[in-house]
């Protein structure tokens, strides 16, 4: 494999290499596997289908072994996200991707997304470099502004300050990544002068991505940083966002990184079950239900069964069908964004926890091999006419 | 078993009943078997005999390897401690406690200590409850005002308000404890007004102990909250810790609490092998570094081998010996504190990996079940004594 001069925050797998994970830092995103996976904010919301509720602790229980069968069914990334609400479970990633660690071997383990603004980047950085060490090397930092604003209070952070306590934040913990001991100041932390921040991780960095809304100024700020860029797509059409995508790689480009080696994720709603009808009756319910809730609190209109229904055909922007829907809608989606990994999140709301596993098993048995073996094919024509 | 009113920050197992962990909500500390635990600060030295220093990952590999072995040879705790030094892996006691918890089945899951001062009580509490749900109740915070200075700048505190600050910090996480939304403001951290904090731990309550180093004052506050009391003896002679114990329960009484419903922790430096000169020989090149080290930092005088040698006796604070001479010495000490609790730290510097897993299978299956009868037969003594 050629030997490529790295990127200054390169994703750094040499570690860990498995047939799928290969060295994004020696070559360029083209010679690397087309990667999926699965993202969660553990929601715990009433069972569409018989009204029960589980306790926390089963929930828990279920994600866990959901988790498990990610890694033994070849899925390449599970990610965790972040909410401080009482239908959601993980305000802690870090804390439940270390169990599933324990319990899994190959499978990357992220943050999806790390609410950065109101988090402190020496914790986060501390938090994901024991990950790292107990992972023995799979453990990722996914960094958002946070679409929920929760957070904020609990912490007490000033939303005004939204944006400056990212980009703040977000440079301190690159900082961290580069060096042992570091010397800092910013103005919403505390300085550090000369301090060391432990422990180290086993990568050499913590791969650090951001993931973006479609604000022009996150693309910005990814590409300038030389940073992974995940696009969440949660709505209107995917290909309107092809422009951020393009975007994104000449601004990386002209601030002296190589677009080759900066992969892209694209972070959807997404479900799979044998039958197509099938899968869009299972997500639909607790869809609605977490839709209409936390609409209803931010003042959205409601989503239809029409709308959604749309939203599930091929250029609409949910992954929800059956195996062949979804790897046509990813090929689809691959012709305008070359992008180089997809994480779905299975259930904005509660779905039977036995459904949830099947849906794992199709995307991992049926979907990604197909996925990556096509892609795999058009990254090689690519190259020859490149 | 006969149902008694609960303490207010009672111990909670009953979710998790197993053959040795009984009510001790239930019930009083009396009718309680006698835990035996380990903790560590995940110490990555170069070991004494080789030479050589496991990369942080081996480390972490075989720290996890000692907790799943103390799981099954019947330990009741396995507790990680807080450092911010380069010599430490444990900067994020919870997230290493959660991979344990995944490999586990029995143990519980504590820091010893979490270093309340400078963390935030509301991410401590929110790891600790996801912790709890991960390990299906077996997750407790002992807190304590640390010994070590380093996350002090770390974090951006003044040690001018060391103790203010874990007083304010431990009225915010025992408040988190008692209430799900919750209305607070203090000194040292932004308010909270009518907030939720997620997820809800699995037990009622989080255990949360407090950790004290014979300050009389932190006796006191354990003691008026009505908090089960860990007792840090790592020098001196144990007996004169008595009247602390003793000053403990008075006050605890005196304050409205039943002294009967608080256990009493004694965390002390510990090691055990076959043989008595062997595990005094094991235990000294690893002490001797560390101490060396962070003594000079902090202008101790050294340790010699002779005061070592003397620490190991009957009456010297150190568990070092065969099996049957740290029985004698626990329950020397279970004559002057009838302490319902002790924690060795199995190493203050590095010790090979397969000494401690012996001195763990030593401490579960030939130290324990005896101290566990006796002091059964003990407590079953002073009860009918009345």
């Amino acid at each position: 494999m050629t030997e490529y001069p790295c990127s200054r925050y390169h994703i750094h797998y040499s570690r860990q290499p498995t047939e799928r994970i290969l060295l994004i830092s020696a070559s360029n995103v083209l010679d690397t596997p087309f990667e999926l996976g699965v993202y969660s904010f553990v929601e715990n919301t009433p069972d569409p289908e018989t009204g029960r509720s589980l306790t926390p602790t089963e929930r828990m229980s279920n994600l866990l072994e959901t988790m498990e069968l990610a890694d033994q069914v070849g899925l390449d990334v599970f990610a965790l996200g972040e909410h401080h609400r009482p239908e959601f479970l993980s305000s802690a990633p870090a804390v439940i991707l270390a169990a599933a660690a324990a319990r899994t071997q190959r499978i990357r383990l992220s943050s999806a997304v790390t609410v950065l603004s109101s988090d402190d980047p020496v914790r986060v950085f501390q938090d994901f470099a024991t990950l790292d060490l107990i992972s023995q090397g799979r453990a990722e930092v996914m960094a958002g502004r946070g679409s929920f604003i929760e957070s904020f209070p609990l912490f007490g952070y000033d939303l005004k300050d939204y944006n400056e306590l990212f980009s703040e934040n977000l440079g301190l913990l690159l900082a961290l990544n580069e060096a042992e001991k570091i010397t800092w100041s910013g103005k919403h932390r505390a300085p550090l002068n000369n301090l060391g921040v432990y422990p180290r991780p086993h990568q050499e960095k913590l791969p650090v991505w951001v993931a973006v809304g479609g604000t022009p100024e996150s693309v910005v700020r990814a590409a300038s940083l030389g940073l992974p860029m995940a696009l969440a797509i949660i709505g209107g059409m995917p290909e309107q966002f092809a422009p951020f995508v393009q975007y994104y790689r000449e601004t990386a480009g002209e601030a002296g990184h190589d677009p080759d080696q900066l992969p892209i994720s694209v972070n959807s709603h997404g479900f799979i079950a044998d039958d197509s009808k099938q899968a869009a009756d299972d997500y639909w319910p607790g869809y609605q239900h977490i839709m209409g809730k936390i609409g209803r609190e931010r003042g959205w209109r409601g989503t239809s069964r029409a709308q959604y229904d749309a939203s599930i055909g091929l250029r609409g922007a949910d992954f929800i069908g059956n195996p062949d829907e979804i790897i046509e809608k990813i090929l689809f989606q691959h012709n305008f964004f070359s992008h180089q990994r997809l994480l779905l999140q299975l259930g904005v709301g509660t779905i039977a926890h036995s459904k949830v596993l099947r849906a794992i098993e199709l995307l991992g048995t049926q979907v990604a091999p197909v996925v990556r073996e096509e892609i795999r094919r058009r990254n090689v024509i690519r190259e020859i006419a490149g």
